[in-house]
């Protein structure tokens, strides 16, 4: 298989569950309890900032995925199964992004576990990408190899993010909104720190310009 | 990264997006109390015209983003998160015409404000793409450079549809159907209100015929 | 602009539209009041028929939507906004199957208005392809063009297509089952009738074998 | 027609099928009536296990699908048609999904049926697989031919895994459970079992590394 149909369905899925966050945002209309339209889309401050959060959260996954994936040199069937368990994470964000929306206004018990739904689904996320990343790493699977003695510094700078999502698990608990907000961060951090792809390699290359 | 993975990713965002557009038409099915199939189709105007104009936007947007993204130069990562504040807005057009749907019809406060909300979102788009053409007119960044002469001559077209989002906003406030009707009107002008993408050169060629 | 980017957004327009399809198909879950899972199923069989036509509808549209867009030596503006012009069609299709799988089991008015607006869709998705047919036929227009003395006869088979939508509009006022049926065979019929695409040209041969 | 949009389309349908499996998840949100989320994703655990089932079968069909279609000489109308047969039945897989997560917790008559429909629709996508299998063995339809002495053995093979499938519908009446779990079983055998595409041939050794 070439790594054409890889990126084809992959960036199919990240469109679709891209697309499908924002569903989550939907007003109930102007029927008698609903109240008026500027009370709905005040009470629904969570799922936007979970609709920002998540996009945020795919959208660097997309990036960081094609800068991997340019750089493999041969497509196997260990690797098309280490992408669809990241995609089977992906699929669950806008549930995930959802159930945030819904449950985390009210405060409580359940937002607190909603928060930890979604933390989960978030390390699915990064579990998933790192053990395509540490694939990578194997024995000629790279087009443009990272060097050896700059793979730990590779793997500990990519599970520095995923660890984060460990204590976003744990700080709901503790306090949903701070957690919450924690997982908004790690999406900042991955805006700044990329998966290395072969430094100097063509992919790495224009990904850095 | 080459062109044809940005392009695949944002025609995917693009068509799950002008799809989940017709969503917002479902009818109710034959319970009572719902009204004839007549009823509620006549009463769903308000849907119809809004799919029509999100439909057109999005529409004109992706013949306009091909011409640009065909002439890049080189894809960076500046560029990739360009890309995505537009899509972050694409995205949120099915919601916005959603509420545009439920809520024009029975007027008032809640009439307005749904078409605020539509205007910023189509806003959001119209500043995302704009980010995309001011990074496309950096020294290097097309294969077919926009001559430096004709450079405010294409920021100042491509602002002039922005700047009547911004009017469809304020509008909203005074006329809800004014507004609507105005945010209509710039589909239509960027029908023939081309983005720039270097005269004469390939693909500006082949889009012009 | 490349053809690639053409079908790239269309496929995509198509894949999501047809998968949307079955949507309509959902059942009410186990909540007293909805009857067992059996009678809904029963009571769903409009969805099921009007799934298998719609799905039959776009598949063929998709199948002769390549072997024209293959054919095509240059895409202009115009005929992407003749794309657009089918799209905005096969993005209703959903919409309007979904109408059809609510009203055509109860009967009455409302299920011959269902059909009546089934019928229309149909018939604008055919409009917008023989546009792009007609367009086709323009000198300097397709690789392999159609010899002149065939193209009143792709012109008329074409056509005879779409007349039955027309027909399909009429007979719902009179039968709405009889409609819905006729609306089935027009499938049936554009499996074994092709559009042409340059007798013994290149996508004409293999997609003729 | 080439290869490459018989693959893009289907990878489309794939694609937003496998995303929408997860829409059945959703939670009901905070309202009264409703209880706790906790309680809610407990009761819901029939939906996560349908979606992990669901999404490992479409993602195995997605491997050996590209593997098939990879080494196919030359798309003619019969395997469009063979394809969209397969299609037909991947669509429908989130709706029986869907059905099971709604039916399966509850038990009963309705739980039997709910499995036996999700087992017709498996059985369907196997049987529109298993054709397209079937004219993959045609004179000159490959480029990398299976031997003539191995085709039954793939036939054999590939039919295993098929039967199961009937045999999940028939054991659906008697335990909902034991055939649901039976369909998973399926899921994890297609992991290891791969459609044959040319021993030795360029797909499938980069496949089986």
């Amino acid at each position: 298989m070439d790594r054409g149909r890889l990126e084809a369905f992959s960036d199919g899925v990240f469109a679709v569950a891209i697309t499908l966050l924002a569903l989550s945002l939907a007003v109930k209309g102007p029927g008698t309890g609903n109240g008026s339209l500027g009370h709905q889309l005040w009470r629904e401050w969570p799922g936007f900032v979970a609709y920002l959060i998540s996009f945020a959260t795919i959208g660097i996954i997309w990036v960081n995925h094609h800068a991997l994936v340019s750089n493999v040199a041969v497509v196997t069937r260990v690797l098309l199964f280490l992408n669809l368990l990241l995609l089977l994470f992906v699929v669950l964000l806008p549930f995930a992004t959802n159930t945030v929306a819904d449950y985390l206004g009210p405060g409580g018990a359940d937002a607190r576990l909603a928060v930890a739904v979604y933390g989960i689904v978030l390390l699915g996320m990064s579990t998933g990408f790192g053990s395509m990343l540490e694939w990578s790493l194997g024995e000629g699977h790279m087009l443009v190899p990272v060097p050896p003695d700059k793979r730990w510094s590779a793997r500990r700078r990519f599970a520095g993010g995923g660890l984060v999502y460990l204590l976003v698990i744990g700080l709901a608990f503790a306090s949903a909104p701070a957690a919450f907000a924690l997982s908004g961060a790690v999406a900042v951090y991955y805006v700044f720190e990329r998966t290395p792809s072969g430094a100097g390699g063509p992919s790495g290359d224009s990904a850095a310009r």
